[in-house]
């Protein structure tokens, strides 16, 4: 492949770095909003969202660039429909950080609700994921990747603790079920950040080995 | 574009209907489950999910080959492009079946719950925009895309619905908590679906019309 094409892939990789990192703060300030009641923070998420957006279709119509222009084959096409997809995915995350701003702006028109402190560690936990599987994207890194597919386990966890902390909750205080819910949510909303941070590890393994790794079967989302 | 590769893009419209149509009858069957208190029929679902799982692949590879062979440009490359975002959308619609056929093998370990009626009709019309999104697909049927779309809103106010007719049964019997929380899960996992489905009408408009219709703002989906 010509030097061009490699500096086209090089500036995909920074473009598809640059994606995950807005996504990744997007996350830490939507849990944040929901720790620290913060509603203000909450709308900040909500807004950022456009940025996300434009980068998402940013990217993609990069990859389409790339592949009408170069016409890469075997690994270097692989390495442009990994993008693509964890473009996508990627963006969806973002979708998760709006939909847990959402639950901290309403949680925040109430009285603070007792938040676990687990919920913190889970959200670091899942930003850390992203974060890994960007970077085993950008440098190749399988080993990486499988950390990333191992630490879904955990977050698993997590949500199932916080399911049985939360429903324990429900159970002593009926009245505040309604907010409880949107709670569990934002456990839930994370869970599936790391089911996409996983996807896209699962398609860097793929892309630099050929090892299909997808299709595990998936943890019960409550 | 030659004739082989009109060939090859007839097969992959077929490879493609042929997932959906088994993602179809797959959400249906998990729907049945839950309704009908049906455990067996809720394994049949989970055992279902490989051969939805290999057709993801198989469809993925074709997009390669074809992407690696013919190098298509211009509305060809968008087509295949979007048939590769589209066949991921589908293996996770079928996830989320799998998802709603575990709530019901575990619910249907206890009594029978109160099912509300209006789950059916939202399994049925979210089933309708599956069907539809791919049917716009394989038809550069913009139109009826936009129906998809539309059809959404339908289902995201089914959604809310049952969050309030569930809570209002959660308040009642709080000993009924954690079952209703599964059921709570099933109505969820469908608006997720109709999600996804809108996501292909999305794809299907971006690809014939270059129009993007993406990142609206998204419902609540608690």
């Amino acid at each position: 492949m010509s030097i061009h094409f490699l500096r086209e892939i090089e500036n995909l990789k920074k473009k598809i770095l640059a994606v995950s990192s807005v996504v990744e703060e997007s996350i830490a300030r939507s849990i944040a909003a929901v720790i620290k009641h913060d509603a203000t923070l909450a709308r900040q998420v909500a807004e950022g969202d456009d940025e996300i957006n434009e980068m998402e279709v940013d990217v993609e119509e990069e990859c389409l660039k790339i592949l009408a222009l170069y016409q890469p084959v075997a690994v270097d096409l692989r390495f442009v429909v990994a993008v693509l997809k964890i473009n996508n995915d990627l963006e969806r995350m973002g979708d998760h950080a709006v939909n847990i701003a959402d639950r901290a702006a309403y949680l925040a028109t109430f009285p603070k609700l007792d938040v676990p402190p687990e919920l913190d560690e889970m959200a670091r936990r899942t930003q850390t994921m992203v974060k890994h599987s960007l970077d085993a994207l950008v440098e190749s890194d399988t080993e990486l990747a499988r950390q990333v597919c191992a630490a879904d386990q955990e977050i698993d966890q997590y949500n199932r603790k916080m399911h049985v902390l939360i429903q324990d909750q429900m159970r002593s205080n009926p009245d505040d079920i309604d907010r409880l819910l949107h709670l569990l949510s934002v456990s839930r909303q994370l869970e599936r950040i790391a089911d996409l941070a996983t996807n896209v590890a699962e398609d860097v393994i793929y892309t630099v080995e050929g090892t299909i790794v997808r299709h595990r079967v998936a943890a019960l989302d409550n």
